[in-house]
Parts: structure tokens; C-alpha cells; sequence
């Protein structure tokens, strides 16, 4: 039983954690910080909570809590854990961070699109990006993971066998990604009000989202070129739920005959079985079959359809996952998984509800 | 490990029937009945369950299925059950009802608010009302359970403690209540639209709904006399959730002087707590708080606030539950870990999901 | 063409002030008052004004624009018109006022209620109270008319000819609302967020509600005789709509042989039709149908359908409007009708959108 | 004063049109076919209605009523007017057709993409494809209009101008559709219920969409080449509203000195000018401003923003409209007027509501 402290419990992010740590047999939470609610009972902020946790909420203070937990989940708005981390914490305790701070390696990029200086530099190298599907053998080292974004960990899950493959052209890729509304966080904020977001769909922070330089970073590796992307989000009147469709032209397959064709359904299928076969939380859909959001609520899974478009010579890829659970919390459980040596599923074999 | 099947399983019920067992360490479901959907891959008809459920749906051939299984859940409509129920499938095996069939002891009061006739009478007295924290131990030795129905469930535990103290007049005793459209179940009919009931609300079935007779006979055992009451569903744009909103007269109260006051606060609250202080699956609120539908979504829990009123004597109370879960699955569960001498809470400790 | 200034222009009710009078062919909008956005233009905070409103928003000032507009509409938090109001003002102007300053006679009610001084009682008096169906002869010859809140439109049009002409208990009606969160304005709270309220209901306000006092006064000049109600509003997952159910015992009516009988369905309708049959915004359903607050959306009609219980001896009524026509804007409109001489409808002949 | 006859009055195009035509000076409904509900009153179909229509439904005659009104409007499904238009028809009165009969010049694309023999080529190519901001002069001379879908409406009008003038690559064209549900009609059908489409997003006719050759077919015209395009529909968890997120690779231009840059915002918005400066109907968003569905709730607008993305040199557009008016009903409306030189805004002036 390991002991794990949650800096910004009281965000939908933060709150996220806590359901799903209260279904984890190894972790006991021992510190629910929250900078806004300081001695409230964290069951009066969270009225599903009442009689699950008795806790009261304490202070966000990162060195104090180093000392008494295994784990630290920070859940904070970017810059936070860059301002207070030090390698003092780090020898305490491992951190799994929910914010950006650590996952662009280039600081001038972070800064560029975050429009904040960077306060500690020196941990970005040493940070490990927790796509625990692509680096679980660098988080289980790790002391320090940055846990990727929402729209990013759907994005990218659902483009990597084919960017890994070569079967897809990475400068052609768009993504166009839609959001439920936890995403935006539990600030009391105009555009984010019922009447504001119901009955409504729009774009936003278009070509300027920042986490539009994590995808590229991240499929850039995988490419072994620099990758950019177009990538646009939109606000979807629902609580939970990302689904992102993914364009790009495919690359033609030389063949034996010295012509030149699209990659078939079962080539792309394969690729997608050579990464994704083994792992639990990714599910590639049967032929034909488009993801649904509800499909994944409330569990950590990725669903993943394809679509080959012959007439266009493109591919249409949809990735849907539960933008609080495999985005957010439910990802930073399975690195803490990784970081402890526990089963990768504990606490995550969680069925999506329907309805 | 025992043995389940489900007739009926890709209604919405049955569904959460699935979802909830597949958490459950000491069942196994071994069939999945449905009519409508014979042969067909279960995971076809729930996306949510694609890889989590590889089985193939089988016909509600309950007969061949009592002797496979130590517990059969019937979500089937009225009539379905007691249609087909024998002595000799009560002989196999044991069977949740979560029916109308076995819920009134008074057939003809069935058959009247139902306009059914009932096949097999017989078996009515043998069935026990499956609302477990009333009748525990009634279910435990209980071959047939009839489970509640999910406006009773919600209606009656709310008023329960307070009728059986004698705090309320029982013939005041009014309940509006409000339900996701979830309860409307899995039918392709027009008045469930999305567009039809999306940004709208209204009553139905008023002063004709089939769970009022239900409600008022289990509230005439806690009253001792017949209790009649006014009960109206309205059906509100959200998936699941029931809030019963309650009014009564208060009983006025002797004091030692000869006077006669209100019960106070206190009183009430002892009331609540003398049924439920140790009833894991109900939460009564602390003073002032109303109960929110969202704060139970996902859980078998019950939340209760309570209001009085010195102005017009009356209480207002409020109950709130998930109506698929505490409502139909959920209590059907917590009806078989009763049945079985499991621990009540097995595979229910579900976190509810905020948001 | 008369001139009309608003102030508080930037709220929901403010907005559909501004929706409404566009399309009325007698007013003009010279003034669009807004606290919080001077300056700025009035497209850029409802987009959907885009190329409809050129002006930018003012500041509110009362006795400036007094001087300039035939009819000010204030559409301001409760205190601010009572704070402002001078004599001078009324002799340049007609003021519709759609805050609660001026709806109740009683100062020390409003005082108890809304827990703020009353600025100007001296205007009380002369306040109509709006409720054009109840009043229209008095609005006519007003100087200020008290549009009355959103809740006491619905639930008191509902009741009213039942208990004007005695055909109710008054002291047994209790008043359960259902409303959109439009209700609840445009203020960047917590409680109003798209997460906190999709999918969910609650009740709030319970007992202490301040339509509360509003209701019971209209009605008591009603029944003649003081009337004390339970009312309990609650917040639905949608932008718009009321739904007002109400519960009173009916009174039984002595017979010929001297018998005592309840009403008959004949004799509710009768009721109903006395006084609303010429009523053009009042919609009294055919026998059996219950109103749904989407077939009023966007309209200033108040649907109305009701249902003897003789089981219980009592009457469910329903009634719906739109909270931002009937329930704020279109209903100041119609006193704004009234008090000039225009045609009762103009500018309200909206047909309900659906879906 | 002309007269107006509907065919397919009930479904939810039909029921807009009703709710549109309701508030036109110059149109009279005579006819409202509903082949579902004949002999019922429209106002039992469609509670909204109620004292707003008296009418009830008649059989989908077309021949009779033909002979009674100057326009029919056919909200039908595709096939239908395919299936009885003769020139008898055209002879007595105009047709405006909501169904995809007539949109597409080539019958053998038509029947490939719907799947059904085209019954009465012979009429193609009188019929005006009737996007009145594109077609207006033919419009107002046609006897037959193919009133465009809902999807083309809102992705040809929003790419138009930039095709029209060279400013984007026409085979780098990918939309990404979002709309409400009420475009899938009213029928009832299991993906189409409350509880499936609520808290849900999912794309859906990936590649095989048949709105896709109706776009591709009026881009063609306008780009004077054969143009091919990926179309992506995704559903939406609200009642109205498309939003239509398009990406295309920019055209450099060349420079005096013989170098190629992209086009600039001024160019951009200078080709938006051209076309559309004078249409009531579209409307440019200011710099940045993306269009939200929303903002065109209930009207006949289309909302029109982009943002050119230098990293990519690819452009992003967004256009909203509402499906029921500008994708349906209206532009049939708008059509109507232009058939017979009516003021093209009448019965159009439609204030978006918001919330």
C-alpha cells in the first residue's frame, strides 16, 4: 500500500483521481491539496463524495507533502509544478505531473505556445512523456512523468502505428478533435456556462491550440522527420469525451509489378495489430465500425476506427477516449502503475458506462 | 462462483446488469437472452462492451437456462415472467424479477393498473419484495425476488423512516418526481427521440402511472392503513437519474405541557438515522443540502435531504438515485449478494462519476 | 415609432428583450445599458447580433436615458431600480421594471425575502403588477409596471381561475417547478456550468425561494382570503422552459340532493375558460394532454393541462412558458404593448420552435 | 397572397417550413400532406401548433394538389417526387423539392451514391440546384428547385468564394461536419433515441456520405475543374446546427518580384467581400471570430470565419448555419420568394435566439 498526495484535487482532473484511486487496491490518498477550498471537507466540494472521503483539504504545498507520500499527482494550471519543483521533492517521491510543464522537450517551444517563462529547465530532460503505450519502459525508470494532454493521448494513440509504418504522409495529417466540456476545467468562466456550451458546437484556439507542438514532438519521433500538423479542437455540448478524426493522404506501396497502390484495409489493420495487439486499453474496432464517446466513458480505453477513402487517397482515422480518464487521471494511474511495479490494469478495469 | 443469466440483457437494464457483473468477483455470466437480437454478437449491440464481452446473444429460453444457472435476472417486459415461470425452474435456480410481475400482492390491483392478466398468480405470495434495506432478510431465504421498480425505490426509501415513525400524515403524501429518459428504455419509439426530448421537460402518465400502487402498498406495511398518494413522473432531457421530490403534512407532536409542536430537525433526523445509520447504500445529507441526481450517477446510492416547512406545516423531502443502477441493476445485485450470502456491497462499491 | 432604452441589456432576459424588439414594428432600441461591457459593441457579447445591432453598450444611467426614450426596461439585480427611481424620472418616462422591486406591496415581505433594504417604498404603490391576463386595465394607466418573475408567471396563471372561483383548497396548493438554467442568468458562477448542470437535476431554494411570497400574494387577492404555498423550484438540464405542477385539494361541490361531489372535468374547463378563452398567449390543452415547456419555446404562450385524481379528491395542473418570453422579456413587452396602445400581440406572435 | 401545399408536412423539415410559412405575408399553407398521420389534426402531430393550426393532415396526393396551389414544398424522401413529378404538375404550379432528386446533374452519381433508379431523368436538367446566393437568376426563373441539403448548404457557401478565385488548392478540400440530430429526421429509430445520441459524439458515413457529390458537383462549377473532396459527417448531442470545419492547402501568389507567398488575411477576406458583401443571409466574421451554431439558432443565416495557418500553409474555414432553416426550410422559403418576386427577406427576418 503506497501513500500518493494530489495537488488540485478539487479540479474535475484532480476529482477524477480520486475515483479512481478510491478503486485501487495498492494507494491510499493521504492529501487532497487544493489551493481554492483550504479546511473545506473535500465531500462538501464534491457532493458525490459525501461518505466516500472524510478528508478536508489542505494547502498546496508540494515540499511538505514530498516528505509523507509515495506518489504526488499534480493537477495544476501549467507553470505551477515548473515554479516549486526541486530535485529535493524528486528524491522523496516520485511526481506525476497533468500539466504541461514537463512534456515539450524544447523550452522555447513550451514557452512560445504557453506564453510563460519555464521555471526549472533542468528537470525537462530527465521528465518521461506518459503515453505508458509507447514508453512504458521509460516511465517504470522515472521519477518525474509528464502525463500527456487529452487531445494528444487520443491523437496521437490513434496515429502512431501508421506514422511508425510509413503507410501515411505526416505532413498531410489534420486533426480535427472534439471535446467534451470537463476539459475546460471547473473555473466559473462565461464560456463555459450550461446556456453558453448547450445547443452549441464551435471551433477554438484554432491553429493556436497548445497542444498542437505535443502531437507534432511526439509523432516527430516516431516519423524520424519533423512532423506539423493542422489541428483544430471544437467544444461538444457533453460532459466527457474526445473524439479525434484524423486525415491524411496515404503513401502508395511499390509493388512487385513496379506500380504503385494504396495500402489495403488489411496492411493498415496489421499495423495497427503489430503495435496495439497486446495492449489492453486500446481497442481497435471491427472493420467499418466508427468510435462513439460513450462508448469509452468512464474507462480508460482508446477506441480506434479507420476508413480508406480510394477516391481521395486519403485515410480517415477516429480515436475516442474518455478525455478525464485515458486523458487525464486515468493515465496518470496507469504511470503510476508502471512507476511502482503494480499490474498496468489495477484499479483501471473500469466498464464504460451506457447509457 | 456461481452462474447468471440474463433475460432481456440488451435493454438498458440488462446492460447495466452486464456492466455491473462484470465487476463482480463471484458470478459469472453464462447468457445472454435477447429477443431481438438472437445470435448476434453482444459487443454488436454495446459498443462499450467490445472486448470485454465475447459472448453471442441466445434466446429467452428461460426453461433451458434454469438449469444451467444458480440465478436467472429477468428485465423483461410485464407479463414476460409470469408468462413462463414454473415450480420446476424455482426447483434450478433462483430468479430476480426486476418486472412488474411479482411486485403487488394483490393481483387484481395488478391487473387493473397493468391491464394484463397475470399467468401464474401462484408464486405472487412466495415473491419478496426485493427493496433490501426493508426486507433483508425476507430476501435472503427467498427463492423469486420481485425487484422494485426504480420511482418505488426512490420513492419509498425517502419517505420510509418518517411514515414508519409516524412523523407524516400518510394521507398528505405527495410525490413529484423526475426522471433520464434512460427509464423510458431501449425501445426505437418517436416520444424518445433525442430531438424530442432534448431541451424539454413534462409530466406523464399523471395520476395513472403504474409504480403508484407499488409505492402505496409498501408505504401502507410502514403506516400500518392504507396510504394513497399522489405520484407524477416527468421525463427530463438526461440519461439517468430519479429525483423524488416529496411533500407532507408533519405530525404535529404532543409536548409535555399538553401543546402540540412540529417535529424539529433533530427528531427527523433520528428518524433516518434509526433506519439507515448503517445502511452502506444510503446516504442522508447533512442539514440543508439537497441531493443532485449527478451525485449518484454510476453508484447504488440512495442520497436523501430533507426540508421542513414551519410555514405550512409541511416536509418537503428528496431522494435521488441512479435509476439503472440503485433502480433496476444495481438493487437486483445487491438482491443476489443477499440470495447467496455474498457480502452486500460485492461489486457495488462503484464511485459515483461526477462529472 | 416609440423609443425604448434598456438597461441591463446584456443579460439572458435583457437579450430577449432585444430579440423580441427587433422584430416590433413600433419600437426602436436608442439604448443599450450594460454595467459590465461599456463600450463595447453589443454583437461582439451575443455573436448571434452580429450585423442586427450596430450600438455599443452604455452605462446605466437611468436619468439620462429617462430623457431621451418613451420606455426604459430595466432588466437589473433586485435592488437596483429601487435604488435609482425618482419622480422625475416617471414624469418623462414609463418604466417596465423586470427585477422584484416593485412586485410585492408588503415592503417588509420584500425586505424579509430578498434580504435588502427597499430604497424608494414611495413608489410602491403606484406599481402595477404586470400580470397582463390578471391586470390588463391597470397596465394601461401605469406609469411603472412590476413584470412579475419568471416562477409566479407560470404557477400563478396555472391556478388562478381554479382558485378564483373556488374550485381549490388554497391552502392545499404546493407548487413544484422545473426550470431551464437560463433562469439563473448569465453570472460566471460554479452552480451554472455546463458540467454541473447537464445531466443533472436538483431542487433548490427550497422553502425560501422569494417567488414564493410573490405567488402567495397574487393568489390571495385571488381567493380573497391570505394564501400560504409550498414551492419548490428545481434546475433542469436545459436552456429554457417552466414547468409548473401543482397539487390542490379539490372542493367538492354540494349537490341538489345535497350530496357532495367532486368537480367534474366540465366544470375545471368551464373555469378555465371564463377567463381565459379570449386570451390569445394562453394555450388551456385538450382533456388528457400535458404540456411540454419545448411547444412554448421561444413563444409568450403559457400552456396549460390539468388532471383529477378522484382517487386522492385532488387536481394535478401543469403549466409551461418559455422563462425568458412569457417568464421576463416577452411579457414586458406585452405591458409595454398595453401601456403604449399597440396591439396586445405585436412582436409576440412567435410561432414555438420544436425541435 | 399565394397558396402553398406541403408534402412530408410532419417530418421535421415540414414542421419548419409550417412554423416559417406561419409568419410569411404572402403564402398561404392549403395542404399538409403527411402520409403518417392523415385525417389527424397537425396540432396533435406537433403540440406547438396548438390554436396556431387548425389543419389537418392530408394523403400525399400530388396530382390534386397540384391543381390547388401556386407552390408545393416536398420534404419527402429521396425518390418520392422522382417518383409521381410529371409535367402536368409543372404546369400548374412550382415545386420547390427538399429531397435530393433533382440536385444532381448526372443520374448515374446519384444512383450510385442513393442507391435508387431516378425515376424521371427527364426533369435534371430544367431543375435549378437552388442555393440562391449562387443560382438567384435561374432561381427566378425555374418551375422546378432542388433545394440544396443541409451539409452542402453550409460547406459549398463557406469554400465558395476562395474556389471561385483561386485562392485554394480545390483537391486539398477535406470538410469536417457537425451537426444536431433533428438532421436525421424524425423517424423512429434505436441510434437516433435520447439515451444514444445524449453525451455521445460519433462521425458516421465516413467516405460514403451522399451529400458528398452535391458538394463536389457545385464546387466543380465554381472551380472550372473537377473537384473531389473528403466528407465527414459526425453527430451531435443537440436538436439544430451545423457546423462545418473545412481545411485546404492555400495557392501561393505570385509576387512582383517573382517570389510566391500566401495569400493574406486582406486577400482572403477581400474574396469573402466579392461574393457575399451584399447578401443579407451570410455573414463574415470579424478577425478571429469563429462562428458558433448558436449564433444561428432559428434563422436563415450562414456564420462565416477562417484563419490562415502559416506552418501549414493550409487555410481553415468554419460555417454554422441552422440545418432546419438555412439547410432546409429556410433556403425552400427563400426559394419561394425568389419563384415569385417576393421580397427574398420575407418571412426570413428571423432574430437567432440565443440561449
Amino acid at each position: 500500500m503506497i501513500k500518493a498526495g494530489i495537488i488540485g484535487a478539487t479540479g474535475y482532473a484532480g476529482a477524477e483521481l480520486v475515483r479512481i484511486l478510491l478503486g485501487h487496491k495498492e494507494v491510499e490518498i493521504k492529501w487532497y491539496g487544493s489551493k481554492s477550498y483550504i479546511d473545506e471537507k473535500y465531500a462538501k466540494v464534491y457532493g458525490n463524495m459525501f461518505q466516500l472521503v472524510e478528508d478536508t483539504c489542505l494547502d498546496d504545498n508540494i515540499e511538505e507533502l514530498a516528505k509523507q507520500v509515495d506518489v504526488i499527482f499534480t493537477a495544476t494550471p501549467q507553470g505551477f509544478l515548473a515554479g516549486v519543483l526541486t530535485e529535493e521533492i524528486l528524491e522523496h517521491t516520485k511526481v506525476v505531473d497533468l500539466s504541461a510543464d514537463y512534456r515539450l522537450k524544447d523550452v522555447a517551444v513550451y514557452e512560445k505556445w504557453y506564453k510563460i517563462e519555464h521555471k526549472s529547465p533542468q528537470f525537462i530532460q530527465e521528465a518521461v512523456y506518459g503515453l505508458c503505450e509507447i514508453n512504458r519502459e521509460k516511465v517504470k525508470k522515472a521519477r518525474l512523468v509528464a502525463n500527456p494532454g487529452c487531445y494528444t493521448t487520443c491523437s496521437i494513440l490513434t496515429a502512431y502505428p501508421l506514422i511508425k509504418e510509413g503507410l501515411i504522409e505526416p505532413g498531410t495529417l489534420i486533426v480535427d478533435a472534439k471535446s467534451g466540456t470537463s476539459g475546460a476545467g471547473r473555473g466559473a468562466k462565461l464560456p463555459n456556462l450550461f446556456c453558453e456550451v448547450n445547443e452549441n458546437i464551435k471551433a477554438y484556439g484554432v491553429s493556436t491550440h497548445r497542444h498542437t507542438p505535443e502531437i507534432e514532438e511526439q509523432l516527430s519521433y516516431a516519423a524520424e522527420e519533423p512532423v506539423t500538423i493542422n489541428f483544430t479542437p471544437h467544444l461538444v455540448p457533453m460532459n466527457r469525451g474526445i473524439l479525434a478524426t484524423e486525415y491524411a493522404a496515404l503513401k502508395k506501396i511499390k509493388q512487385a509489378d513496379g506500380s504503385f497502390l494504396l495500402p489495403t484495409y488489411e496492411q493498415i489493420k496489421g499495423a495497427y495489430d503489430k503495435y496495439y495487439k497486446e495492449e489492453y486499453f486500446i481497442r481497435v474496432l471491427e472493420q467499418g465500425v466508427c468510435p462513439e464517446t460513450k462508448w469509452v466513458e468512464g474507462s480508460n480505453f482508446v477506441d480506434i476506427g479507420f476508413q480508406i477513402d480510394a477516391r481521395t487517397g486519403r485515410i480517415i482515422l477516429m480515436g475516442a477516449i474518455d478525455n478525464l480518464v485515458k486523458g487525464a487521471a486515468g493515465q496518470a494511474v496507469q504511470n503510476m502503475n508502471l512507476l511502482f511495479g503494480f499490474s498496468e490494469q489495477e484499479g483501471l478495469t473500469l466498464v464504460p458506462m451506457f447509457p
